[in-house]
């Protein structure tokens, strides 16, 4: 090859809003019916979230309307929602908008959004393809109402001010209106949008929401229920789950004086004793000042606090499940089958991030027979919709061996997950399924066993009672034809009663037949 | 609910390093086993694109070694890549390992990397795992060498130089070497790692591959031409796929004092006629400034871009594509089946961007036996192995009517697809599998059935020659004796010559029997 000139590469910084411009399949905005979907979805979990963090019950009204055509295939519609959530304050609402990765979702919390990125992903699909403002309303119940028109400068990722109100509060109203144009295909996307409102109904039945579509259709899912599960709580990272990186930023915040309240004031569950018989199994002075810990020395420290067997499991109570009787009932209400089993797993964790697995496994009745099993797909209340053969949980139910359970695939099954974290591990930013961590795995695993098992008994003994309903049949119709046989026989006339006999011979009670 | 008090939200700011460092499961950093894979796969990927992007034969060097026991299923491992690409600048060097969004990528013009993230993911992960610097020596072949060892602050999003070397280049010797240590799991990688440069090799012919694994197996991938394919050229974007915030941009930087030298300077195969006939078309006079366009009027513009009908497709020099004939190559090196073959698209374009399919479609050989079709997946060069389902490919040919080209799903089948793009619409930062975009569904749509035609001949054909064969062995069975028999009914004592009479009814030609 020898010497060669050549031409050099030059190099340049990019803004986050402009990488996911540039990249806006990452976050699920691939074609115009996809994004509506994202779009709402997007913007309908953040009003969701606004309530819920207040234990307020939801009330979301989101309207879609026809603005122009736009292509041959996509229109322009103007996205209004409103919601009765905590409110923003008026400093952070342009940033909220109109810069990415700005957000309040950066909290070892369960929430719906977790990026801080979907809502202005949608905000800036809207404005690529409309060039419109964005009008944010927004009050925290004060004496003020605060109206913003914004744009983002993608390649600063800035929010652009345009206009701002603001309007005395005469009503206390307190919650945010969000509107916006974007560039869709409504008559595609339909089908998904209006499968997502049932299913976050199902799984939020504390929540009233009203769709109110292009065509003036009216869809409403009534609350049917005002108590609320009990708001998520902010947590410490569980000790099995951090890295180095976390340590140090730890250890910098810290202004704990030694090893030992190090531990136990940033980390999840590890009490005074757990601390010290972790420090002595680290071979760590309980009295070090953790800001003098050498690179090497945290190192140790993060694969030690990975390797010590007895810190205790995370504690739920910084998640908000569903819990058993509230996803029976969602079940119930949505399939009505004849047989229901549910199950919630004990909280695990994976790279510290407690998370709950509630499974529930639904046979017969309203069961769709689609010639293959229903998976019914959630992560912290939101029904994933979208590429259900790469979610783990495609994996765990494709590995299963189902011949053990009874179970054969012709039959009428519906298989629930719901996976709670304070942070969902989802493989892609538009939130379409969950990645395969080990952890999770497992315990979707084990869950999946667990309503099995339960429902192989009901298959069992559904395949008893159909035995003993042939063998009953048989009995009921030669019994009755013997007894007149033998009455005759012996010359009597008054034929014997075979109903107790019958009965006598009867396995299971009288209701199953 | 009446007045209550509210607790605010507060919100903050993040750098997109820790954004990722967060949600690493976006960029395929799941599990140990995975994050092995990808680390490799993305510093391999920049090396090829640093040799190719200049016309070198690729040469790289990638050496996984054992370092040390991190947990039960995990180990320390350094990864060692080396390369005889372009070589970086030294000024440029610190960011390009040390910051996420910085790089040479953000061009229309085809790469293996493209999001400007990959490697300095890999980075990341060996840090946050291991918290140990990485270390890249450069040279573009000049006077000198240089060396760097660098972490990121994650937090800032900046690199951390902790030491800087410079030597004399005495050899002249051109490249990268990048060397850093991560856990990981490489029991566990290996089939995938291997399945990855058995692949990268057969669409990358011309490159020398070399990996040395932790066991000390020694795996290599010659080269078997130093033919190299046209280094792809920067483009323009295709008028069909501008954004309003695109056209923005073009604006803001461009000289042109008219719209005409505006669309014939910054868009895709625009000529003055062309240009000429567009102004017509959306009515607007071709002596504007582009400057001087409204809000409304760059909307109007853009819609109209998409409108037009007469822009001629986007041109494939741009593109780099294999070519039927390496990809004849490849696939018959790789599976020698008795029935290949290969279709290249015309170039097409989703949002702006051009793309080609090339399809290759094999059967019987050493077709692996599975039970279904063995589907190859490559996008710019690079193999697709996970995630196989949500693959747009996988949705085209589960869609497709395989009776219709008597296909049957028993039959041993190998369908190999390339995308080539300046863009490939990657739906996960990890490189998985590309999106459902329409534009490409529909390409690659008709690329498989065209190959399935030609197939369907060939099986058409052996389904005849089959009969044929049948129809014969009746014939040679029946006619030798219905001879005999006449030659004794008429007296005679010579039978007549059956051959011709065999022959003549024969409808293909001997070597197929």
């Amino acid at each position: 090859m020898g010497k060669r000139t050549v031409s050099q590469a030059t190099f340049e910084e990019m803004s986050v809003s402009d990488f996911f411009y540039r990249n806006r399949d990452i976050a699920g905005l691939t074609n115009p019916s996809r994004s509506i979907f994202v779009a709402i979805r997007e913007v309908v979990e953040n009003s969701l979230d606004a309530a819920e963090s207040q234990k307020i019950p939801p009330d979301v009204y989101v309207r879609l309307s026809f603005e122009s055509e736009a292509t041959k295939d996509t229109q322009i519609y103007k996205l209004r929602v409103q919601d009765n959530g905590c409110g923003i304050q008026p400093r952070f609402i342009p940033s909220a908008f109109g810069q990415v990765l700005y957000g309040s979702k950066y909290k070892l919390k369960q929430a719906r959004g977790t990026f801080g990125l979907g809502g202005k992903m949608a905000v800036l699909y809207g404005q690529i393809t409309t060039h419109k403002p964005v009008l944010v309303t927004s009050s925290t119940g004060q004496e003020k109402i605060y109206s913003f028109k914004l744009m983002i400068d993608i390649q600063r990722n800035k929010p652009i001010l345009l206009d701002r109100k603001v309007i005395t509060n005469k009503d206390n109203w307190r919650g945010t209106i969000i509107e916006f144009t974007l560039e869709g295909d409504y008559l595609r996307a339909m089908p998904k949008i209006i499968e997502y409102f049932k299913q976050t109904a199902m799984v939020n039945p504390y929540a009233n929401i009203t769709f109110v579509d292009p065509k003036g259709r009216l869809y409403k899912f009534t609350r049917v229920t005002t108590v609320m599960p009990e708001p998520p709580t902010e947590t410490h990272p569980h000790p099995y789950g951090v890295d180095v990186e976390l340590l140090q930023r730890l250890i910098q915040v810290s202004t704990c004086l030694n090893m030992s309240t190090f531990l136990r004031q940033h980390f999840h569950r590890v009490g005074e004793i757990t601390a010290q018989k972790f420090l002595e199994f680290a071979e760590l002075p309980v009295n070090k000042s953790p800001k003098k810990l050498s690179h090497d020395e945290i190192v140790k420290l993060m694969q030690n606090l990975k390797r010590y067997k007895d810190f205790l499991p995370p504690d739920a109570s910084c998640l908000s499940p569903l819990g058993e009787e509230l996803l029976k009932a969602g079940v119930m209400k949505e399939l009505n089958p004849e047989c229901l089993v549910v199950h919630q797993r004990k909280p695990s964790t994976y790279a510290g991030h407690p998370f709950i697995v509630e499974m529930a496994i639904a046979y017969g009745g309203g069961v769709p027979k689609t010639g293959g099993f229903v998976i019914y797909r959630f992560a912290n209340k939101i029904p994933l919709l979208y590429d259900e053969a790469s979610d783990v949980a495609y994996k765990v139910i494709s590995a299963m061996n189902w011949r053990r359970y009874k179970v054969t695939p012709d039959m009428p099954i519906a298989i629930v997950i719901h996976v709670c974290s304070t942070k969902v591990p989802y493989k892609t930013v538009g939130k379409e399924f969950i990645s395969d961590r080990i952890e999770v795995r497992k315990e979707e695993a084990n869950a999946i066993r667990e309503v099995s098992r339960q429902l192989s008994h009901f298959l069992t003994r559904q395949e008893h009672v159909h035995m003993e309903k042939k063998r009953l049949s048989i009995f009921s119709k030669y019994l009755p034809r013997i007894a007149e046989f033998s009455t005759t026989l012996s010359g009597q006339t008054r034929c014997p009663d075979v109903d107790k006999l019958l009965k006598s011979v009867q396995k299971y009670g009288t209701e199953e037949s």
